[in-house]
């Protein structure tokens, strides 16, 4: 891999807003900071076709990883489906049919990060059940990056979601469960198990030397002294010890409330919450638009941005391209410090 | 009532940071939008010693409900509690000595302003720990004066707690509870009866026509179609019907992550969470300096600062008193509309 190597980018459900957002993106790729030079994976005759209905005049070119960077400044790279699998999709209407394109697009992007022929992974949002009704049988799009991580066979690395913008970032600690079941998904282990990946990858991926974490609590005030629930004196705070006496930077538990605004977010690098909701609400609210998808914990550097497939806007050209330019640009940035 | 009567401020646990938050506001009183007249009810020595502790030129006069609005101009107006009671208090040092004239001054409060004698009431923020140690036997401060606010022996009404800025307004369904808890205690009654006292205060009490409520998930994505919990669909929807059925302008349940933006925040007046943090952790992000605490429900208006004794700080003269400002103009304006 050589400062040259560019990001890959997968499909997505093409009958999303995948697409069309690779388009813009590189139709802004000279825009504020710039972007990468990156490749989409998918099937070039069928983003040609998408950029026409949309009115877009934007160059498409078939490419091979090693082509992708010359080939950028003039026109948006896209590599075919190594099996040659054409993409009928249609904007809007999500069909199993485009399964297949979708699933070929992922296990060759995680190929070539691998490989070093692409040098970060940048994934497209997907709709799970679409995939489903072909067989599709990973818990999420990132289990499924984590079980392609490894050999068959081979037990998968967990894989730790984090949230990044430019001011905030956050870890859920549970992710997309019923609320109901956190209390007992939230064991010591898995709170260890998350900061230490988070603590290694901030230090390794984002070069930062010393990174602060902050843990909030689980219960409102977290659990004011115990009178409010009990597993932030039982779990949360026995956790945040024993990660400090591994030499982790992290505080906790505190308030979730009071940890989000300016003052207090200057304070820390990262805060690991317990539930979804935690995490997500104070990062959408300062960056909805801009918010990135960062995947901690896998052999590779995989983002993604920070929304769904959007059917309902899907082919349209009013989705917005930010979140995907910043997921590439963060990319950029996490290859340059692990090069 | 005239639009003279002054506002009715508690004395809170003269330990904390209430004291000298009631003195700054004073000070400040024509700075920005300026301040309604208030009266204090404490022990007006006790007020001029803390401020002259603080060395701040204060000057502090002994007033009645009938003078504080003449006197205000000219001094920061203390009416002594009525049964005499003397405040010995230490900045700095919780002491269930106080408690007595924590409790006095609230009761006093009450009762002047169910009598007209006080247009709102404001309270400084208390340590129930504090108060639990004379025999305090009250869930809290606001559960306090819902049972003030009726005879004894009455039914107290539903006191519903709403966060308010002026760009977000939020009312958590459940508050104080553990989260393990939350999900049994979010019934459709509690839903609909609380949405309802929202409804009827925001058109009552803030002025508006036909608020706009919205209704966020419990789960994350609001349970995405009952694939990650079930309550949002088997409770929450029930509840929205019920509460549309009934010509309430709400939506919901809808996914809390994505509330808070905004142009989502332009969609509606007030968002109802089914958790604590869900609420308080959007207005804290955005409003952390002046977001009030605004009772619902009662037969009064009752607001407070959106903070606590904070102990560490009292008596330093660091406090922030923009939400003890925020609150005495809400309280001021809510006053007007239901005057």
């Amino acid at each position: 891999m050589t400062e040259h190597t560019p990001i890959a980018l997968t499909l997505g459900d093409p009958a999303g807003i995948g697409p069309e957002l690779a388009l813009m993106a590189w139709r802004d790729r000279d825009t504020g900071p710039g972007l990468p030079p990156f490749f989409l994976i998918g099937d070039p005759d069928f983003i040609e076709r998408r950029a026409s209905e949309l009115g877009f005049l934007i160059p498409v070119a078939e490419v091979g990883p090693d082509t992708a960077t010359e080939v950028f400044p003039r026109a948006l790279p896209v590599m075919p489906l190594p099996s040659g699998m054409r993409v009928g999709a249609v904007a809007g209407q999500p069909d199993p049919l485009n399964a297949g394109a979708t699933l070929e697009s992922i296990t060759t992007g995680v190929a070539l990060v691998r490989d070093g022929a692409a040098a970060a992974l940048v994934t497209n949002p997907i709709a799970k059940y679409v995939l489903t009704q072909v067989g599709f049988a990973h818990p999420g799009h990132t289990e499924f990056l984590a079980a392609l991580s490894v050999a068959p066979g081979e037990a998968p690395p967990l894989p730790v979601m984090m949230l990044w913008s430019e001011t905030l970032a956050v870890v859920p600690v549970t992710i997309h469960v019923p609320l109901r079941s956190v209390p007992d998904l939230l064991t010591q282990d898995r709170v260890v198990a998350t900061a230490r990946i988070v603590a290694r990858d901030l230090r390794q991926r984002f070069g930062l030397a010393r990174p602060r974490l902050v843990l909030s609590g689980l219960n409102p005030h977290a659990g004011e002294n115990a009178t409010m629930g009990l597993e932030d004196r039982d779990v949360l705070e026995p956790a945040v010890a024993q990660l400090q006496a591994e030499g982790i930077d992290i505080r906790g538990p505190l308030p979730a409330d009071t940890l989000f605004h300016p003052r207090a977010r200057a304070t820390y690098d990262v805060a690991l919450t317990p539930t979804h909701d935690q995490a997500l609400i104070p990062i959408k609210t300062i960056a909805f638009d801009d918010g990135v998808n960062v995947t901690l914990g896998l052999p590779f550097i995989r983002t993604s941005p920070d929304h769904g497939t959007a059917f309902d806007i899907a082919g349209k050209g009013v989705a917005r391209p930010d979140s995907l330019m910043a997921a590439l640009r963060l990319a950029a940035r996490l290859a340059g410090h692990s090069a």
